[in-house]
């Protein structure tokens, strides 16, 4: 199974260091090799760690990826981990994620069987944004959850034109477009008005942000597909592209933006897992009738 | 290509006459075998076709069969047909419609085309419901677009519960719920809130109506998934259970219903069919910018 | 202040029996008089206090009327005693009410101050709602949270005529309308998309339900409107008009329903109650951010 | 009635010239008392006329002010003029507006109506946004349609704390907070989900754009309610506030925004002028059942 162990934790927030001293404390009993990234290894006090220079440094020496913090945390471990064939297990810090699903309490019991080989592996793909000026390729990023154009220095709404696969879908005047993969689905995509779509689906979806056209609707396509955002180029002021929340470029009218599946993580769950709980959780649903 | 060509017109609608007269017409001048359906002979003073009884025997003996009506007209066309590998052209009565995309008026020039063996092929995939009572199956139905079971008699909201590949999915309240294929997501389930789903994607959609819960959102699911839906016990009142409208059977306190994947249809565009074209003139996104 | 109470115990819910012996324990030890409904009465073991026939009667004889049981059982007294200018307290059964604010085991400190003169006192207004067939009223109602025209046994969606003070508003297709009250906007209408209106508001809100034009929203109009609805005549079938969830009247195709504020109640809520406390614990928003 | 009529054009758009040149021989041939802005004024070959330095100082010359643009050039003009008791009239570039009802090829004869007495008077009235930093209000502005507060430079969600009337009714995180007016509901509030708000009703509406909690609804309140926004001051980054789309102001955490209610125009249309007829042309919702 996981021979090799790497350990990433949220930085900054001091609830973490209990759980990742338990955690390499348990690892150790079990005669596992831990590499640790630099970060992290300073919230311990044992020092005998190997130690990664950066979580990218990680996904070449390790199989299983333990991500110890909230779904952000794992976010961006999956954007960095994504070229790297690695595995990601998320530990939580006591507020069940969506990515991070084993709380610290249960951690060791469900450690016992992950380790033990038995688990749920599932492929959860990325999406890989690139933004064109004048024909050139000027930033580029890839996201787990999504990918978000947002009017940022704008007095107006923002105009762009969307295709996919060559087709126009529409033009249109919104503060924005979301597009999320089926992980994203249940993040900023969901507040905008998207559907929750299963994780296994193979679709991605795009929802506008306050779009003009009453008539707009959020739109499911094939997880091949690819997207383009032309920013039309007759407006003043400057958009955002971002990535899994974090600011990638400022586009400018005329830019364009494609975005099309590349990469993968395997996300390790403990066994019997299911998505629908954590989403009756996570979304209040669980009050009986 | 398509040697025998079976007719379907609309019933009770007198545009659809100078049009089917037509297409009869041109059919016999490309000296091709025309069957027609009885009901729809009628409308004709040319009394020489080949009749059949009803639409499902045009199964039987035609290769392609043309719907000349509106959307409704091609969905109970599918739905009879889908047991059969035909093909299936929609014509329709001078408004655009998503399944009947050929204008009366660029009939002739498509139908080269298309008789010449130039058109787009999709396959659209039909869905099953079965309704159980007390263990027995009472009552089934297909459907191209939707599926919805909705209260009826019944003073208060619908409770029920919906279960995914067995897996609970939610208990909720609300007036109903509707299981759309990617064909119906521009159906019912649009008016409903739920979002577009191109219809190349395998996957189904539910949407409940009016839900008790402010967080209930639209799911999006694998269209090889199945659904069951199981009506509470502990209420008084009817339901009903409706295939692309049609009222299937009506559902009382504990009746199951289950919902899967089953059947497919071809349909029949033009070269150069664009789905997001259509998407765009029926849904008033065309305006620009 | 209030000498006279009258007392309305929630129908067949096995719940109300303690509360409601509490509560007459309470008042009896107070020296108030006590009329209690006659169906009430019978879940008290205690044979010596003054019954009124119904609800009704309870109106021409008490000052102030407690309802124990959930916001259905206000709701109802609140339509029968709509007529008399009574006030109205609610007690719950235990899980907080939008109408029903006071839980049981608060109930005596609370009603010690409600007794004393110190208490809040709002006043909710009711619509009134007609149905006119050939000219001639055939069923009437009010309605403290909303009144509904749904389709029931139609095959299509129903098509109406809205029409506010004389002006046309739109025709549409839709299921159904919902015309809500402040005090019923966080109640169907919600469900339905519409927004929380604060019961101080003098507003009726129309809430289209399921909408087939995609850029329908629901309107917030002045709340002494006159709202009339007419049902299409060119179409087939059968709809249904509720008042606050009650059925009133079958309407058939060219049948005019029309709506107005009429009636009030005033409804008594302890010292410090707070509506958007009672929101943000109903609607769970009470997370801290 | 309106004896001193100022002129505003709308700049930068060579399409007013035409319309500007017609009116202002028109109401030449009517004998009236005419004054245009400096700006507006250089788009005449006509020397002979009135001149003010400015829109304000319209406001202080004339009864009546004729607006030629469309609807964001009336805003700015009414946000202006709204402490000086004037009509406003507004004349639109072909494409009706929500506020410039009037187009020019009806001009003359709409003209030689309100002219001669015969119109509707619609009283508008503004909100009035301060911004507080530390005790000190550091910035203001009115509004007619809204004032939007909205996240910028910052990661993550805004977190932010309203009340209404001192009553707390949330904390949330979202993208920002849109209140408005009656005017403004059919404005950036719409495209974030709120419901459509009778002019003549007393109401401001708060809707939440892109909120966290996704049992978030927009809420409707008295107009004479005080609403703060008290941005969380636990958090990183930037907001901006926004009036009728003009940038007011940066706002940073700790910061408070206090809007109310404060002055109206009197905004004049032809006899006949219906507000549904106008929600119908611009919302779609002309098309037949």
């Amino acid at each position: 199974m996981f021979n090799s162990i790497g350990l990433i934790a949220k930085r900054g927030d001091p609830r973490v260091k209990d759980t990742l001293q338990s955690l390499v404390r348990y690892l150790q009993q079990q005669n596992l090799d831990i590499v640790i990234d630099a970060p992290s290894s300073r919230l311990l006090l044992e020092k005998s760690l190997r130690i990664a220079a950066n979580t990218e440094a990680l996904g070449t020496q390790c199989e299983l990826i333990i991500v110890i913090g909230g779904d952000g945390t794992l976010l961006q471990a999956a954007r960095l981990l994504a070229k790297y064939d690695v595995a990601l297990l998320g530990i939580n810090l006591g507020r069940l994620g969506f990515l991070t699903d084993i709380c610290p309490t249960q951690m060791e019991s469900y450690l016992d069987e992950i380790l033990g080989g038995a688990f749920l592996e599932e492929d959860r793909f990325l999406i890989y944004a690139e933004v064109y000026r004048d024909g050139q390729c000027i930033a580029h990023s890839n996201a787990l959850n999504d990918m978000v154009i947002h009017r940022w220095n704008m007095a107006h709404m923002l105009a762009f034109e969307t295709t996919i696969n060559g087709h126009l879908v529409n033009r249109q005047r919104s503060d924005g477009l979301v597009i999320a993969t089926p992980t994203g689905s249940t993040a900023y995509a969901l507040s905008g008005g998207g559907p929750i779509i299963h994780p296994s689906l193979n679709a991605l979806v795009l929802v506008s942000i306050c779009p003009h056209t009453l008539s707009n609707r959020p739109i499911v396509v094939d997880g091949d597909s690819c997207i383009t955002v032309t920013i039309d180029p007759y407006q003043a002021g400057q958009a955002q592209l971002s990535c899994d929340g974090v600011l990638v470029q400022q586009v400018i009218p005329g830019d364009r933006i494609v975005v099309e599946k590349r990469q993968h993580i395997r996300l390790i769950h403990p066994q019997g897992h299911d998505h629908y709980a954590t989403l009756r959780a996570k979304l209040d649903w669980g009050k009986a009738v």
